[in-house]
């Protein structure tokens, strides 16, 4: 309306449509969009075509997306669900969680880089994508299967693990330093949040459920599951951790109420438009051209170390299941998404990782969450699918 | 996530929870929840409690959730409909904006007022707005009344009318003063926009949307209409008009698809998260301390003139209907809401009026809403309710 709505709209226009555009490319070779979304950001950012210089508006509106993409993912996990897939789901994410950060942070550090460098690249090589994993086993529609229950089982542990991680990685990069005092307190916070949330949250949700119900707004349970998203959100940055980490939980306390309420078409349309933000952003705070000498090696070691080590990792707890299922664990486990991504950009904007880092970080996400598709499509092959609906 | 997140996100949540919280007293009471959040505004914001005070960011959310708003009311708007209510509802829409305008500029001139001042007073007392009568009928299940279809008709006409006259006062507004030429160009030009808008562009949607139903990305549909949504926002502008005028266009050429595309409750759901910040900024720029001596007398008589003008102009055309029907009409198409709101605060941002002229048509825009609502209530007490699913 006033003076730079100008601007700011050719801005958000210019930025949704190359996303989406590439993100459409993507889709047609098979593609996971949201890679086509971070590549546009990349073509198109100030470190190459220049086009579009991402402004402090369109970063916020990135970090609104975050929490967008994460409340929705939380939208999808059942906290229920979460407790009964026992202890095998927990066994396979807590030993793919272990082996990745270990070789990550080995490597980096025996590769000359900083402590700190090398505890957010391990840390980023921790949380597979609960999203992607999801999208291919649907698609391929077994989702019902053993092998399936069990890596959506890990692959959530896997993401509220990752998640406490980041906050430890938030703490450090606030620190400036790995402060050890500091650090546990945090970790315990965190911890205890989770808990909480798993545990307390749902139940909380039971007993106010009958009141959203009862309230006069329209479409009231919507606005209660957004107010107690920015809500959470702004809590968790409040006690010292990611403002997504608030937003998963949020989302997964409105989880078993989600179809009731309609929340997720409804919710997934606010992340429709604010998420590409977020992935745009991840390419275009990424230079290109870093990618060669030491730096490309790193990328490619690290990508090679983030596979066997999950592979190996969430496959060996359950090989006495047969080595085809290990394999297939293993693989569904494989690919990095939002949290690495996350991880990646606290970080850069933290400026105690160095745009080297960020890239191998980026690298790597991208090509785990490319090849997990097809792979995932080849170890499925036998298997009977049952309805798609997804 | 970097430094100032956590304001960010305390702002956002403590404004979408004022606005929501005092949303749901008002809907308690059966007033218009979109009144609620003005007052939330006026409340918290910088001129009374000051707990908020609106940054640069949530100004820009703001637009764009008046732009979401706009195009929202767009979506419910069929060009097709919109060609067949005939002429009686178009000489009801301008009858009923010849009569506003020509009070509201004559009492405010008459008063001493600027010439500027006096026109962005009148244009604001032009707009009925859709959704407030639509929402209302809607409730009495009185829809498929002939009455309730003249309203309608000539309610949209009204929008489009006075969006035209929203681009002349922003051009006014641009050019800081009266300019005959400038504005004879700007509403040709506005003029040419709605009449590709409602003849060209629906047209072209028809051929497109065989090719948007074989795109891969999923819910391209809802992608499509965001791009084309952000693309005439952006074009309006560019060519000197207000941004919302193409968002609202914008709905427009998809309102026949917007069913089977499922458009509505998604494009709802991101206006139910972006339209509060718009509405509550509205509030957030009232000074209530200025309701004293003069300023309160000049918002009751243009809020009495403002009535009077549409239950007598739009209740003219259709006196021979009997003169309920034409009061009923007339009642129907008092309620001022979106338009006059944006038309005021272009007003205020481009600091061509004062916050006087601001507050009065802020007041008359709340009396008018306030009063439809029970009013035609008690004007369709004995129409046969049809189906109120709506």
């Amino acid at each position: 309306m006033e003076h730079g709505a100008q601007e700011l709209l050719l801005e958000l226009f210019v930025i949704f449509l190359a996303a989406k555009v590439i993100g459409e490319l993507f889709e047609r070779f098979k593609l996971p969009a949201v890679l086509g979304e971070i590549l546009a950001g990349a073509l198109i950012g100030p470190f190459a075509l220049g086009w579009v210089h991402p402004t402090s508006f369109t970063q916020s509106i990135a970090e609104i997306g975050a929490i967008f993409v994460l409340f929705h993912a939380g939208l999808e996990t059942s906290p229920g669900d979460l407790i009964r897939v026992g202890p095998k789901a927990l066994l396979v994410a807590i030993a793919g969680i272990i082996l990745p950060f270990v070789l990550g942070f080995g490597y980096m550090h025996l590769r000359g880089d900083a402590m700190t460098e090398s505890i957010f690249v391990g840390a980023a090589m921790v949380a597979t994508s609960v999203g992607i994993t999801a999208r291919v086993l649907g698609d391929l529609g077994v989702l019902s299967t053993t092998t399936a229950k069990i890596i959506m089982g890990a692959a959530v542990f896997d993401d509220i693990l990752g998640m406490l991680l980041l906050a430890i990685v938030e703490g450090l990069a606030r620190a400036g330093g790995v402060q050890w005092l500091k650090l546990g307190i945090l970790a315990g916070e965190a911890l205890l949040f989770a808990l909480f949330m798993i545990f307390v949250g749902p139940r909380i949700m039971r007993r106010a459920r009958p009141r959203v119900d009862r309230l006069s707004t329209r479409h009231a349970s919507l606005i209660v599951a957004l107010v107690v998203c920015l809500f959470l959100s702004w809590l968790s940055a409040k006690i010292g951790m990611a403002a997504i980490i608030g937003a998963f939980f949020a989302g997964m306390i409105f989880a078993d109420h989600a179809v009731d309420w309609d929340l997720l078409p409804r919710v997934h349309a606010i992340t429709e438009f604010l998420g590409p933000f977020f992935f745009f952003s991840i390419g275009a705070q990424l230079n290109a051209r870093l990618f060669s000498g030491d730096v490309l090696v790193a990328a490619i070691v690290v990508t090679v170390l983030a596979i066997l080590s999950k592979v190996v990792g969430c496959g060996l707890p359950v090989m006495k299941d047969g080595w085809r299922t290990a394999l297939a664990v293993g693989v569904g486990m494989m690919p990095r998404g939002e949290v690495a991504l996350i991880i990646a950009l606290v970080g850069l904007s933290s400026q105690i990782v160095t745009q080297s880092t960020y890239a191998i970080v980026v690298f790597m996400t991208a090509i785990t969450t490319l090849l997990a598709p097809p792979a995932l499509r080849y170890l499925f092959r036998n298997e009977p699918s049952s309805a798609t609906a997804h």
